[in-house]
């Protein structure tokens, strides 16, 4: 979608941003699919501001929003218009929009987002990579508007917050991050109840897959590797769907002393999705490069074939020559 | 212990605590036994602090230290010397120094706590209930000493505000609490590494645990309901020692659904320590207190006998009052 760039999109400052919100109608506030705590919480808090003052608008997202976050949507509606300003938020390629969304691609007024590999592909666009989530900007964006920070929109500054951070725990939480978190608590947001929904809730299949996926958990070099691996008839036996299945990858690497934790997921056509998650001494994105995959050093993936003996050999092979390449350097 | 609360032991300002240490030296700091983040951040922080103005000071706890809070401790020696002053922190009551420091317990000169429940048991006493953990106090203790805080001093500070608010997920923590951890970011603080460490790591051992709890639990009243065991024969087979089983308690609750989570525990005598966690709607205190039990409206204990499946009898029979009432109003 790159193509969509064109030489007059530009980078607008947060008062300009607000400056177009007040003087446009009939808004469409745009999420990604998959929806986040984030792009929600973005949207709904940018809703609920744009209301305060006169605005019609609406939130559109290509996929149904979770039951989890309905305490952000309280008294919000969707109602069906003609869009005369169009913004996304937290939305870092036109393509993000899915399929439902797709004919807004190209349509996009303003974009609100936080991913320093957004595209920018809107007409005028606010992208700051430094804020832990997109509701860290929403904070400041609706301060600028001076909309009324009630405790629904502090709910949902707060939820990007966290939902993006997991819990305060990725390195992207900033001094800044807890300060906004603060005033966010000051204005009401329900912290306690937000992070156990959010983090502590685990639904029956979860459960049940995370039950079996920890009972195929093998160690190797030491306890240094974990290996955990789920067939499509697990994930049919425990009935999970794919929101149930967010996390597992991380499991193994929880383990303590597991320096590098894989996880082999089986696909429709039986290869298997491999994820590897290592820790701050081992790059995982290297490994899975060796089988044409990529990602991050702490988080990468790949896909092997094999079955679930054949794609494990691989991927310990590859582990091995880590281990091997550490002890002599 | 309560004969140790004298007439005189009085409450003092936290100007009148720093007077008291700075003018003192040869200074023990007492930790409570089992030690946990907060007892362990607020007496690393305090020795920093105090080393820093030439103090000689020395931490003691009843029980090693656990590996995981080494990064606290770089650098901090433990010199045996006979104490001018004792102040203990974190420490609800004397009877939490455990045997090995049990000797101090009526020499306490000042203790600094956020418990509520503080038996003033110290000659002088700083206790602050609103405070989520007590390096928060000691924050502000450090900064009325003019003390400067490092990012080791930071990482401590942070390390008890995490570990006592679950990683921000307890109702302890407030909009000042989030202001705290913003200023031990700036300072330093590896919030990232710090909130791993403590809520991502899990020994072999726990993992072999959990996987063996998950399996025993089962769901009533449809799913309103869940109960889980522990025997000594499990427990012996997964290697796990009582850090490990912290927190397992909580894991029936986490199932979506479910109001009422309880896990039993076999004890020595082949009797049952039952352990009730419940959601808004459900008062676990009541529930134990039919069996001589207690605890808080959130989580409750009490003993049961009768085997697993007698225990299990007892508690559900309770359990389906609670419902029935509920259906009833």
């Amino acid at each position: 979608m790159r193509e969509t760039m064109s030489p007059e999109n530009k980078s607008v400052s947060l008062h300009d941003a607000v400056k177009l919100l007040l003087e446009a109608d009939d808004i469409y506030l745009l999420c990604h699919q998959y929806p986040d705590g984030d792009t929600l919480g973005s949207a709904a808090a940018l809703y609920l501001g744009l209301r305060q003052k006169g605005k019609r608008v609406s939130i559109r997202c290509g996929d149904p929003i979770p039951q989890k976050y309905d305490y952000m949507f309280e008294g919000i509606e969707f109602p069906d218009f003609e869009p005369q300003f169009i913004c996304a938020v937290d939305i870092a390629d036109p393509q993000l929009l899915g399929q439902r969304l797709s004919p807004y691609a190209q349509r996009v007024d303003l974009c609100i987002d936080h991913h320093g590999s957004n595209t920018k592909y809107a007409r005028q666009y606010v992208i700051r990579p430094e804020a832990a989530s997109t509701t860290e900007i929403m904070y400041d964006l609706l301060f600028t508007m001076e909309a009324e920070i009630t405790s629904q929109i502090a709910d949902c500054i707060y939820t990007g917050i966290t939902t993006d951070t997991g819990c305060f725990r990725y390195t992207n939480a900033t001094s800044r991050t807890y300060i906004v978190a603060a005033h966010m608590m000051d204005k009401g947001a329900d912290a306690a109840m937000i992070n156990r929904v959010m983090f502590d809730t685990k639904s029956r299949a979860r459960l049940e897959i995370e039950r079996r996926v920890l009972d195929t958990m093998s160690f190797y070099f030491g306890g240094k590797c974990a290996v955990a691996y789920v067939t499509r008839e697990m994930v049919r036996q425990s009935g999970a769907n794919d929101e149930d299945m967010d996390g597992i990858a991380a499991l193994p690497r929880q383990v303590e002393g597991v320096e590098i934790g894989v996880t082999m997921r089986e696909k429709e056509d039986g290869s298997f999705k491999i994820s590897v998650r290592t820790g701050p001494k081992v790059n995982a994105s290297k490994i899975c490069a060796e089988f044409g995959g990529g990602g991050h050093p702490g988080a990468a993936g790949c896909v092997l074939t094999g079955g679930v003996t054949g794609a494990k050999h691989q991927i310990l092979s590859a582990v091995q020559k880590v281990f091997e390449k550490q002890e002599n350097s």
